[in-house]
Order: structure tokens, then sequence, then C-alpha cells
């Protein structure tokens, strides 16, 4: 039997309609949709995103996997939701993976698609670009991420604000995302490399309850929102 | 009279349908969809791209700029072209400035912006993010941007090799936009830093004609489109 595709959709960075023509049209031609989930809760926030524009019969599958640096439970979690997608595609069915923002950017995504290459190197995978969390922040500030002959730098803050001292003498523009674990040792950091009034923190952008923090020397107590990012233009 | 709104509309970087669902619905309601676009010739990218999507009457109005580094010409021309985006909001039109990519991605329009905000503080701006070219390249090749806690920089090859010599020890995967002008310098460069075997060339990414070169070394002395860029992993 013939194969179907996998195709790996960015629906985007939160507003419904910031998904591409192209990943609806796809979305409503698939026989099933599979959205990355923590197993914690059985909410998708991008299964949430594309619901209004999909056809109310397409089944849509949570792949369920556990929130632990443990990496011998990731990987079996990773096994078996790979397991399942290549089920499916094996069946001569197209599926989609969706994934809040893009599904190169920070994303599940990779992971997934690299576990079902190993075990099936010929499914056919299409992948589907969406606008990410800071292209949608700098669309709210209006302030430009990236211009002329300027560098822009996309970092982590998971690991803490180190990535944020590695780049900043070598990038005219940085973003970080994740801020929320270690908020205050950022905004510390932010502070010793006189960044503070160069960084516009942005929560929740493109969703509801979005908010824009522009003085952020006024804010060092408040921590902010799960979804929060940094931007920062050392021009600006 | 109640001035209209301008819309900052990214159109994506080719496929007419990697443009968002929002996108479609704003262009479709605005009475004058401007384009920035070289004076040389009376041709739109975007124009071209958004066309299958837009109603027939809707005007489109080219705003030409001189392919120059003459600061006062280009100065002269973003005067009048702001001006002509001034007048019609101010006649209490909705309008919309489209741009290839994304509207705060190394785009004419960050610069349209601020000369109209110069001018008239009081427009209200709305910007529309699109897909960049490095995002639709990187779903092509099937490669990730970035992921877990790396970083990704993106910088522009229009001055030359430097802004890679600047980053590479600094960012774990790296784009470079514009690699046209200075390709060989760019290829050398790659050579000496060791990274041929981690970059892959793309060039006309989501358009017709779309190029994925894996091997560099294989083409050192072929020169590849205007439209180009290089993604560089280097974990890959």
């Amino acid at each position: 039997m013939k194969k179907g595709t996998l195709y790996g959709i960015g629906v985007g960075p939160g507003d419904p309609d910031l998904i591409t023509v192209k990943a609806v049209r796809v979305l409503n031609n698939v026989a099933v949709i599979f959205s990355a989930t923590s197993t914690k809760n059985a909410y998708s926030l991008a299964a949430d995103i594309v619901s209004s524009h999909l056809k109310k019969e397409t089944p849509i599958v949570l792949l369920g996997f556990p929130m632990t640096y443990n990496k011998d439970k990731l990987s079996i979690a990773w096994e078996e939701n790979a397991r399942k997608v290549i089920d499916s595609v094996t069946k001569g069915l197209d599926v989609a993976c969706i994934t809040l923002g893009d599904p190169m950017t920070y994303s599940t995504f990779g992971y997934l698609m690299r576990t079902i290459k190993e075990k099936d190197p010929d499914i056919r995978i299409k992948i589907i670009p969406g606008i990410t969390s800071y292209q949608a922040a700098s669309a709210s500030v209006g302030q430009v991420l990236v211009e002329g002959d300027e560098s822009l730098t996309i970092v982590s803050g998971a690991p803490g604000a180190k990535k944020l001292k590695d780049i900043i003498d070598h990038s005219d523009n940085i973003i970080m995302v994740k801020v929320y674990h270690h908020y205050k040792e950022i905004i510390r950091t932010l502070d010793e490399l006189n960044l503070t009034s160069k960084a516009i923190l942005v929560s929740h952008s493109g969703l509801d309850g979005e908010e824009i923090v522009h003085d952020l020397k006024k804010n060092t107590d408040k921590i902010p929102p799960y979804l929060s990012i940094l931007l920062i233009r050392k021009k600006g």
C-alpha cells in the first residue's frame, strides 16, 4: 500500500488567523491531526488555535510526552508517539502534526521528526512553516527585529542568563525566549549589561491577555506569565 | 475626518499560500495596497505573490525607491513615498504596505514606518507578520533551525563574510541572508572556518525554481541566484 505523507505544520503564535492559508488547506485534507502535549494534562494550545479552521470530523490525537529531563522516559515516550504517527502513514493516510509557532523553531516536532526518520527513513515528510512568537511580539510592539546589515540572535532563557552574556557583544538584536523560570536572574543580568532600557517584555503575544512591558525597571519583582519573551534592540 | 489605519503586511517567502489568513482578510478590506519596488523596474514580487488572493479592483501602487547608497537621494524617495501613504490614510482610507517575507525582518517597511511616524506620529499602524525566507528554506530542507537550549543567529552577507566570523563561536546555528554579492568570499570563509560540510545553500525558497545545494564543495565556482541564503547548523 502506498504510504501517506506526514505534514509538520506550524499554527502560529496564538491568534488563529496568524496561520497560513497553506496550513489551513492541508489540515482540511488530512485524515488525522496529531498534537504533542504534556502528559500532565489533556489540553493542546495548538489544537485550540486551529479549531476554528477545521472540519468538525477530523480526529485530533494528543501525543503525550512527560515533562521530565529523564532521557530514558522521554525516549520511550517519543518512540511510542512516533509509532502512532508511522502506523497511520503506513495505512496510506495523510496526517498532520501541529505545533505552536514554527515546526523548525524550538519545537517538539524536530524530535518527533528525527525519531520517525530513524524508524522509517522512507516516510515522506513535508513541513509548513508558521509565524513565531517573536515575530508576533515584534509586530505588536512595532519594533523592527533586524534591518540593514544588522544581526539578530534568538537565545533560550531556559538555562538562565548565560546565553545572553555569550551573545551580547556579538549581535545587534537579541530575542530571549523562555524567560519565565529564571526571570529574576535574567532581569539582573540585563541591568548588569546596561540593557534594561533596550529591552521590552512581551507576554502571551497574539493570545488573549497579551501584555507589553516597556519599562522593565518598574517591574523587576513581578514574575511574568509562562509564555513571555524579551526583545532587545541595542540600537533602540 | 477620522484617519484610516496603515497595515504593514508580510506576504511570506514566495509560495502564495504561505501568507497568513489574517493578511488575506485585511488585504481584501483595504482601499489601496502599496508595495515598495526599485525605480529600475515596475515589478513587485510581493504584489505578484498576493495577486491570486486579491479582489481585482483594489489598486496596487508601487512606491519606487532608487537602488543607491546615496543617503540624500534615498531620503527624498522615502519622504515622497511616506507622503503618498499618509495622504491616503488622512483621507480616512485603510491602506496596506506589503513586503516579501516579514515586515520586521530585513524589510524596507521598517524605514517607511519610521519616516511616516516622524511626519505624523498619530497614524495608527498595525503589523501582520509573515513567514521569512529562512523559515521556508529550513522547511524545504527539513533541517531544524534551532531547538532545546541552542541559539540561532541571522546575519547579512551584504557586507561580506565578516559577520559570519564575528558570530561563529557564539551561536549554534547561523542563517546568512543576501549571500549573492560576496558569494565567493563567503564560500572561502566557510572553508576557512571548517563549516563547508555544515552549510546548505537554498535559492528561491518557496518560489519557482527552488534549489537546494547540500554539497557546497562541488559548487564553489557557480554563483547562485540573487535570492539565496545559507543555513549553517554547527551540530549538523
